[in-house]
């Protein structure tokens, strides 16, 4: 755990976070972006291809580009829209010395293929706005409800930048609520993206699910696998094993 | 266990089995038709008025009627599109002293709206065949074969015929295989009947789902919640207690 992160400059309400695997670590501040549970079971539930090119939409602070690096060696990209995250992002893969694995684009998902090209990588990760834009919850700052909501993209948007980005074959895995897995499926299925591998998240075995995992194939066959239920606490309201296993990885179990 | 079953003809390979709970009997054929565990976890899964009108599609030998009628008033009806099987069916009914109760039609359901008319059912509830057609399992026998295989009707086929003979906020309910999810989905909107209950059913809590429940309500608002999963053996290779409530009945197993 001693291992010497490259210094960068921290904003006000910055801190630096502990990763938990692999010595990484990431930029944090709750007046603006921390990532939560969702971005560290999609970096683990994701197909990544060993080599090649690996696309995070949405990326935030960039904690799905880090996890990533311990899964593949593919040349990582991460865009976000807001510049103040895309910063943080960077200030991040710098701090790690990753700059050589992973490149983070300030910029707009909806217009990326238009510098990017079509059909360029083979797989793509996003963790989307979750809640559809209704008006309520103004009074949250700026960058936090754009993380929140669907400001800057609808599900729909995000769907047809994935089909544009991906390679034919190469795969598209979403976070998500389950509320919205009808929609998500249908627009995946409209825009030839096809659900291939869905697990649930429930935080307990008896309650119902609050995150829900999804992998399309773009043009796959029709026939989708359900994952066993991933269970977040057992009843005595400790982590389950999996759970610690996604966070701490097999290896640091042990040490 | 007493009670008395009025006396039914017989074919040759029919027995009668218990139903295990409410003291209802079933006759079934090994080389005709016996009803398999989706049936019972869809006859306890779907919502059902207290009154009204309920309707079982493709009903086989009726087992999914025989246990509604020990959750609602309802008056019961099935349909099944194989002579063989309804007349098993009526023989069932009369058996348990229920032809007040259900009613078994014998006829094929993408026709039924033109005598029973439209949107007149509460609920429905229905075990699909689930197999596309694809020219295997020719060796089958026909009754078998029919209530496997999409012979006598596609699931767009099944679906249309349930937007067609439910009433507007009404339930379909339904049984099947998970990898057939996206289509199911896809078909259920596509003809609004909006999915708002979804359960997986795993044979173990580390294995992949074998079996989907999932209920719509027509023009119902789209938001979709899924349920725990139901776990069907306990890693002791013992049924888990809510399979075994779901066959017998919170009261039966204390008898």
């Amino acid at each position: 755990m001693s291992n010497r992160l490259n210094e960068v400059p921290l904003l006000p309400t910055e801190r630096v976070d502990d990763l938990l695997t692999h010595h990484l670590h990431i930029i944090q501040s709750d007046e603006v972006f921390s990532f939560s549970m969702d971005a560290v079971l999609l970096a683990r539930f994701a197909s990544v291809p060993p080599r090649g090119r690996v696309l995070d939409l949405c990326t935030g602070n960039g904690v799905i580009p880090l996890l990533l690096t311990t899964r593949t060696a593919a040349a990582i990209e991460g865009i976000e829209i807001q510049p103040r995250l895309a910063d943080m992002a960077r200030r991040s893969v710098a701090m790690n010395g990753l700059q050589e694995r992973i490149t983070i684009h300030e910029g707009d998902l909806r217009t990326l293929h238009l510098t990017a090209g079509y059909g360029v990588y083979d797989a793509i990760t996003v963790n989307p706005p979750y809640m559809p834009l209704n008006g309520s919850d103004l009074k949250l700052n700026t960058h936090q409800a754009m993380a929140r909501h669907e400001i800057g993209c609808t599900l729909e948007e995000v769907i047809q930048a994935c089909v544009r980005l991906v390679r034919t074959g190469g795969k598209v895995s979403m976070v998500h609520k389950p509320q919205r897995l009808v929609d998500i499926i249908s627009l995946m299925r409209k825009y030839r993206l096809e659900p291939k591998t869905i697990r649930f998240v429930h935080p307990r075995a008896n309650l119902e699910a609050n995150m829900v995992l999804i992998e399309a194939a773009r043009d796959g066959k029709p026939e989708v696998r359900l994952q066993p239920p991933l269970i977040v606490y057992t009843d005595d309201n400790e982590y389950c094993p999996e759970i610690l296993d996604i966070y701490y990885g097999p290896k640091e179990v042990q040490s």
